[in-house]
């Protein structure tokens, strides 16, 4: 493809010589002579030299700063995503239900959708128009897959449970397995029936190995454009807000109630009934105890407001340090505290 | 269903008025008009009124605040859960082993035995009575499972390991993985092969996502009542005791030898050769690096009795302060040290 | 067998009666009487004795405190290894390719494949010689599985991934998820197509439940002789080298890079973009944050050097206590700067 072609499907402007060819996209590490790569501060624009790209998509003020063709755009991070998108379009399945799978002949299924081999639609589910399944999937009893959405091999998706439009299942993630939860009496340890669903909003994605547990009652939601990294453990009742980002291997437990626009960095645990509020960091590791208001930025185990977690931090080196100069204070006191003689 | 009926199913005695209609249950924060709720605390019991759903489930010492119809119970979480049972009795499948189901001829199947499509059971595997497999599970060459087990889609069962009578294995858990043990000599790295097994005992239950290691001799083992939540690992060579809890994301690694009635929050990890005591409750995300005692309850990275941990998180929010402080004391100090002129 | 036989296969040294037979592998704390164990050290000889072990493996400074029959070897837990193969040499498989096995007709497969039954082959994947492949994988296309490697149950191997010799993947392990990647823009959230690969060197283990995402362009690599236990996370474009070892639960942020012969115990963290050098240890549950040099051992969160670490700890049990002191100096030294009257 063409420089200026690109440009045009880009809605870029080009500078310098446009009638180049591009064959594909490469990062700072690793770009080879055909390839554009994308330029965001003045620091990658040194770096970007070193490399053999062949073009820059780069912001406007930098673009003069450029040793060779560039196109210009106010967001080189999504022409790069769009770039991906046009030269690696990835596999393209047409519509099609394999006489491998298992389709339950209550099943329903709607227009356009790929079922691959060995996947399994049980009794009542719905299949949504549009939607990919790949190898190994196991879709219970009356569960619900929004239109367009595409789940990896080897998910699964349990009983009653809703996932919405558009949303992507990666590989072996398992949505509505049952609740953590028993009850001790009469000497007899009782599970406790878990009869509420998962119901996920519209983009939501869930990654690979991912649980997600049913509600007691009710249902545990995740709302829209909500994305979850692999490992990650949602406990029965919790509800998660739009647009969150939770890191690998976050853990929540039961029925905690997470606000819009949070972040959760790796590994962050959090205990039952917290409730976190809109725009919440938390950074990774941190296991959190308690409520957390709007926009707080938290770190630590237990987690704490991440100024002051530095400045603990800070701290703790000298503490041994510490430790020794207060010893040291206290005998010159007592020292100073003798009766004279 | 009248509420005189449930009354008689639950052994409660009804207080109010008996011949009202209950179809469902709710919970404090989503009941319909015609739920029960259960009501522990009086604290709860003001939400309660402010639902509504037709009758309380409450004990007899709260009953006479209730302003509705009330069943009388001695533990009304108890009756809550049977009541979840009456109402949603959960999908039902009659026993079949479904044609789709690839088994071994070699294998031996017990009788009203449920095994759904796309499982695979392998050779001399036994499937004793009344177990459920759901699709895609596959059963490994002379596993065992005992009866009345139930087993989620895409479960793996290791070569010959043994699962106990009425488990519950949760989607996508690997029981009998190989232990990770290895041994570097002579320039190469040298696998351990892991030639034990896992074995459960009564009523044990394994979260979705849960690995439980295979031992390298012997047997890596999970007692009676013990329930173990999503993506825990039980490395190789680990005996767990009766009527444990261990929350999600908990890692043991090997050899770990744990007592009965053992608590571990969500993410708590215990080092190797760790002998945990009974009655031991372990809150979320400890590192535990010693053995613990009967009894003890214990917290932190590295984890410490409780009351201690939370002095040294009290005192750690006043370190940045303290070491001010003892700062300016050195100054005074030294201040008051100089020789008077 | 008798005991001179085994020697022979060991290339060992029998002192006392080589004729009896032995039957089986035991260890310190499970022998039957037939069994061989080995003996590392002093004490264990102590418990050794104790054992109805039939006869020891063990080193010859060692051999002249044993109370019976021994083979002498230079490295004893490798003639372990080599015995537990001899003794359980495990199912063996009939190279077959079931019939219950789906295969695209553009797949390529080598010699003396086994591909058991429900598993998966799609378009263009490439299965080469002696590869074993148990039920409920999914290959996905154009991936690549090297020579010899086998893969357990319910393993998902992602589109165009490359698999190296002689791998093991664990059930359940999941090869090739897409990296976690988003950009906001517009108001919208946009997924960044990840269209790089996972590729593995040589004898590389990927535990089970494992994930390793692919790369958002070229790839996420992992060395030779590098070995991963169970549930760990590997994001994308990571790069790991040789002969590592990463325990359970252990979680890798985006492009972190991992020199040769490093050693990451259970639950450890690397924030994003870390560089570790070669021979670096990083002890349980230890957050890191920053670059870590070659052969330096860390523990804690935030990780530091683990004398520092260890000492810190020390100081810390002390913290309550030095707090108190601190407040009493302070009361002493106000007092003594009190104006005397």
């Amino acid at each position: 493809m063409f420089l200026e072609e690109l440009a045009e499907i880009l809605g870029a402007e080009v500078r310098g010589e446009g009638n180049i060819i591009v064959s594909g996209v490469g990062d700072l590490s690793n770009a080879e002579s055909s390839d554009v790569i994308y330029v965001l501060t003045r620091h990658n624009l040194e770096k970007a030299k070193e490399t053999n790209a062949s073009a820059f998509i780069i912001k406007a003020e930098l673009a003069e700063l450029a040793d060779r063709p560039a196109l210009i755009v106010k967001d080189p991070k999504l022409a790069f995503l769009k770039c991906l998108e046009i030269f690696y379009p990835g596999e393209v399945f047409e519509p099609d239900i394999s006489k491998g799978a298992f389709i339950n002949e209550t099943a329903r299924i709607g227009n356009n959708v790929t079922i691959m081999t060995n996947s399994v639609i049980m009794k009542d589910a719905y299949i949504e128009d549009n939607v990919i399944i790949y190898p190994n999937v196991v879709i219970e009893p009356s569960a619900v897959i929004g239109k367009g959405t595409k789940i990896y091999p080897n998910v699964v998706i349990g009983e009653r449970c809703i996932i919405g439009e558009d949303n992507i299942i990666y590989a072996g993630a398992i949505i509505g397995s049952d609740g953590f939860g028993y009850h001790d009496a009469e000497g007899k340890r009782y599970k406790i029936p878990q009869v509420g669903i998962v119901r996920t909003g519209k983009r939501v994605e869930i990654g690979a190995g991912t649980t997600v547990d049913r509600a007691t009652l009710g249902e545990t939601f995740i709302d829209d454009d909500t994305k979850i990294d692999n490992l990650c453990q949602i406990a029965h009742n919790c509800r998660l807000g739009k647009r969150c980002y939770l890191s690998a291997q976050v853990g929540l437990a039961g029925s905690c109630n997470v606000g819009d626009d949070v972040i959760m960095a790796g590994q962050v645990g959090l205990a039952d009934h917290i409730n976190i509020g809109n725009k919440v960091v938390i950074l990774a590791q941190s296991g959190v105890p308690n409520d957390v208001k709007d926009g707080e930025q938290i770190f630590g185990y237990p987690a704490r407001p991440i100024r002051e977690s530095h400045r603990i931090n800070a701290a703790l080196s000298q503490l041994p340090e510490l430790a020794k100069k207060v010893a040291n204070m206290e005998k010159e006191l007592n020292k100073g505290s003798e009766p004279e003689t």
